[in-house]
């Protein structure tokens, strides 16, 4: 057989295939893998260099199924690899099967999760990026990516970086079939539209006929020769290429295909051809990066005072100096995030991503698949921005170090636009997440180092203002643990706060002990996991329980205290203080005092609560 | 004194102003103000057609500073037209000021809130399309833009649509300084390269030396002559223009003038300039659609099923029909979310905003500015994709009302990329927000009817399959509050469900009342504002609370229910069911069951809750 004739059956067969699993199904999306079954061919054939039984090997391409709804496609190319069995094909989509709706790395050759539209192409920069400047290996990134998707800012910023940073050893491919789930994308197959955007962003572009082999041959072989540059694919393609029924017909989305049998007979009958997949001809490890290899972490002397934000920079350049792996980035504000230490410290190992936080958060991602430790910072409201990526991640099982800075009311003057309010929430509520707000340096310099080795979504808070070091350098902050700052035998009342709040509970403590109210101050620093057992404690020994947070009440520290508490026989009335009104402009202990979360607020909730408590105590 | 001259002078007044301002209040982004004080100073003197005195003039064009930190030169503008007194000014980002650090619409002249970059113009596009397709007035939509913020994805959506909507009542001004807040952006001076992006895009470009005066005006012109496109005045400025020891200087980002008074001399003294801003000339009205005034709602039959999502697409139809100002909005899955029911009944007032959830937020949030109630619909899941919008929409006191769809593993086959699984913790998690979850279709028409007039972030919950109808059409279901279900004075335990768990919760009841558990039932479909009444009346009675929810367990509905308990004297031990692993792809009933929220689990939990509740009940 030829080398055309081969691809052209292979093509063929991946749509068979993509139209068996999705009609054993009962669902999926077969028409959006057929559109793109002839460029994947010839990748899978030709270009692709992957050891499939060595998916470790650091010399493999990476291919990313932007477009994570032709699943079919990807697990078709799977079987014609020989990766997976005819059999495990055919599960596709039920209880069990690795061969989930949308790709996850549960399948060893799946770097990422995808499935939100937009968020493949960013991640390939991500690990574009590593394989230029951290691995420095020659594997490729394909990424194939959807047409509806386009619409997607998030590729849009991914399509920038990648040439701002000159990616020569990525391609995406792009599926121009022109329908999306309900009509006609914006642009049709107007190719030369994309191009044409491409070009101004420094892109070199090829157009072609997704389904003319030769045309996609000369195509890859133009990309992979590309210096400088990275290479877009741009092909016109034909949805449900290959079966009339549904061929370039709307209507046909996210469907299996009606008559499966007679689909397959127009496909030519089902073939069974295997493809050798090249494996990659390199040997050389990854680069590393020298390191000292013991740690040294900033120390601040307990009773001056410093942000913790700085204590981050101090500490993530601490880090950086001991260990290889550990790399940075940031949006644009790492002179206010304090990161810009460690830009500084270790160039090679600082990814600039601009205001771009989607890029951020997807390169984040990009480069962990490779093993980094990508410790990535903005301004906790700005994290919102990344909220989608963020979830995604967690469903990538990816372990990914982030940091917000200036949350909360605290940061005074700037307003609202700048607080985040929201983030503890938004965090608590992502799978595999850890959630850290420590209230000193020291403390955070602790956290910042434990971090590192922590898998999954690992968050820290970080506030705008000097707070004081009240730990010494050499305390230990275990992650779920708590300190309990302030306690007697006599305690009534447990104020728990995190991070500035921790300050405004130990003033407060101290005001009420004035009263004769003994309060018992803990600092819950690690909110997730969260030290259910202190706080149990607490509420069996005290009656009345104070939350003090700087973020909205839903979701927070609060709700997380609540939450460890629910099912416990002695329960503490809780009271819950937080941000509950709009804040505007005013300095940060003024924004304390009108959100009700300062030390004059806490000693009035303290009081009423202990009183309230008084007569019911006498039970 | 000469039209030139005037300008000139008014933008140095703009300078001197934005340098006292900031100076004053200590903070602030006076350099980045200097760069467009010239743009501004013309346009104000010359463009602008705005009556300062009647803000809510429905021919007023609209401003809108997409870089919101340039405030000092926002508010500078507002002085020389008049509308605030130079003692105003002075109080700058002090508490109680409306001149808050980023702009928001307690100024009445604001129509939203910027200071999360990238927003301005996506929104700018929303109030455009307004203009032309509802309002159909012929004002225009001058948005200033930072350079740093075209890194952003978001002002690339909304390039993209304004071009595919051609609307040439919009025009952003781009003020290309070439400093961001720690170096210089990717493109620095590169205006070649912007102009080239979005002319590939389909804008017009004029680029221009943004302080010669008759360039701006020039260009000016010819964007305000332009008919079928948007345009783009790309203007190379350079930041703390005009001050030599700021001028076009790193490092000098977001910080007040150092020597104000010696800058102020430098740039001549402070004049006092008064501007007489052109008001609008027409006098007609914005456009109303014909409507006829009731409401007839969808009527489904107790006892049959059917989704919820489709019920919103119904009562949103039916909405639409009774009322001319209700739009629709949705991002490429309007078959999916059922918003297509009234794309096919209204097409004028339907949005179709594509894979873009950023700018479909943004657009929702420019097109309630003017007075319209938009209801923007997509998967629960992919709202995650605008939190930020959705958290600047609240500090814009925005009025929105958000459809999620496909909301939790109930799914079932597409897998966790599809599954809103967060969204009632974001949406919680949100000022101003209203939280709905409703278990049926009459449910669900009744509170889609009430969305209308709720002012702020309204959130409904939709489910992908069908759930039985266990209301009648004629049931009122107010915001606030809950159904109890189930109810008999020998309830030892309660059960909470909302939306898809409320049928699980019923099942559960009927099963424990075969083993003499007697349960009461509440649909919880108001998760926030929350009925903590009847929350307190049923922990009262009974001695355990079960909750179950189709979402992760933090932030959500078990949440809610504990903070709204949290106060209270009688406490019961709460049990939460909610999501804790990550789910893959199986049937919506495998999903449930995997996840421990369906019957069983929930007869399981309560059968234990009660068991180790019953000796302490002897107490």
């Amino acid at each position: 057989m030829s080398e055309h004739d081969f691809w052209r059956a292979l093509g063929q067969q991946l749509r068979v295939d993509s139209i068996r699993c999705s009609s054993a199904a009962g669902s999926g999306h077969p028409t959006s893998s057929m559109s793109a079954a002839d460029l994947m061919a010839v990748l899978l054939a030709k270009y692709l260099r992957y050891d499939f039984t060595k998916p470790e090997n650091p010399q493999n391409d990476h291919l990313i199924f932007s477009k994570g709804h032709a699943s079919p496609l990807l697990y078709a190319m799977y079987r014609a690899a020989g990766a997976i069995s005819d059999e495990e094909l055919l599960g596709y989509r039920t209880k069990g099967s690795r061969l989930e709706g949308h790709p996850t790395p549960r399948l060893p050759w799946v770097d990422v999760a995808t499935g939100s539209l937009g968020q493949g192409l960013p991640i390939g920069v991500g690990v574009a990026l590593a394989g230029k400047r951290l691995d420095r290996l020659p594997y490729r990134v394909w990424v194939l990516t959807g047409d509806s998707e386009l619409a997607e800012g998030s590729m849009w910023e991914a399509f920038e970086h990648a040439a701002q940073s000159g990616l020569d050893n990525l391609t995406a491919v792009l599926d121009i079939n022109r329908l999306g789930q309900t009509g006609e994308t914006m642009h049709g197959w107007n190719l030369g539209y994309y191009a044409g955007r491409l070009k101004a962003i420094g892109w070199h572009t090829a157009e072609i006929d997704g389904h003319d082999l030769a045309s996609i041959d000369a195509a890859f072989a133009e990309a992979i020769s590309m210096t400088g540059k990275p290479s877009a694919v741009i092909a016109r393609t034909v949805k449900g290429k290959g079966v009339e029924a549904v061929a370039n017909k709307n209507g046909m989305h996210g469907k299996p295909v009606k008559d499966a049998e007679a689909a397959i007979r127009e496909l030519g009958g089902r073939p069974n051809i295997s493809v050798t997949v090249a494996k990659p001809e390199g040997t050389a490890g990854p680069h590393r990066f020298d390191a000292l290899g013991a740690l040294t972490l900033p120390r601040y002397e307990i009773g001056t005072k410093e942000e913790t934000r700085k204590a981050y920079g101090d500490a993530l350049a601490a880090l950086g100096k001991a260990r290889g792996d550990v790399v940075a980035l940031d949006g644009e504000v790492s002179n206010s995030t304090y990161s810009e230490i460690f830009a500084k410290q270790s160039p090679d190992r600082y990814f600039e991503m601009y205001i771009a936080e989607q890029q951020m958060a997807a390169a984040a991602v990009g480069i962990q698949v490779r093993g980094w430790k990508p410790y990535a910072s903005s301004f906790a409201a700005f994290w919102t921005r990344a909220h989608d990526f963020i979830r995604m991640a967690a469903i990538s099982r990816a372990n990914i170090k982030i940091c917000g800075s200036h949350a909360g009311v605290s940061i005074g003057e700037d307003g609202p636009s700048q607080m985040g309010l929201e983030d503890i929430a938004s965090f608590r509520a992502t799978w595999s997440s850890t959630v850290l707000y420590p209230c000193d340096a020291n403390q955070t310099a602790r956290l910042v180092a434990q971090m590192a080795d922590r898998d999954g979504i690992v968050y820290l808070r970080t506030t705008r203002e000097k707070t004081p070091v009240i730990y010494s350098a050499d305390d230990d902050f275990p992650i779920g643990g708590c300190r309990v700052l302030r306690q007697s035998p006599a305690d009534s009342v447990t104020l728990i706060g995190a991070g500035v709040t921790v300050h405004e509970a130990l003033e407060a403590a101290d005001r009420l002990a004035g009263e004769g109210i003994a309060a018992r101050v803990i600092d819950l620093y690690s909110i997730k996991p969260i030290d259910a057992a202190a706080l149990r404690t607490a509420a069996g020994d005290t009656d009345a329980i104070v939350t003090i947070e700087d973020h909205w009440p839903e979701g927070g520290l609060g709700e997380a205290v609540l939450s460890a508490l629910a099912g416990d026989e002695a329960q503490s009335r809780v009271v819950m203080l937080a941000v509950r009104e709009m804040p505007a402009s005013a300095t940060p202990a003024e924004q304390r005092a009108a959100a009700g979360i300062d030390a004059e607020s806490i000693v009035e909730a303290a009081r009423v609560a202990v009183s309230r408590i008084q007569p019911a105590s006498a039970r």
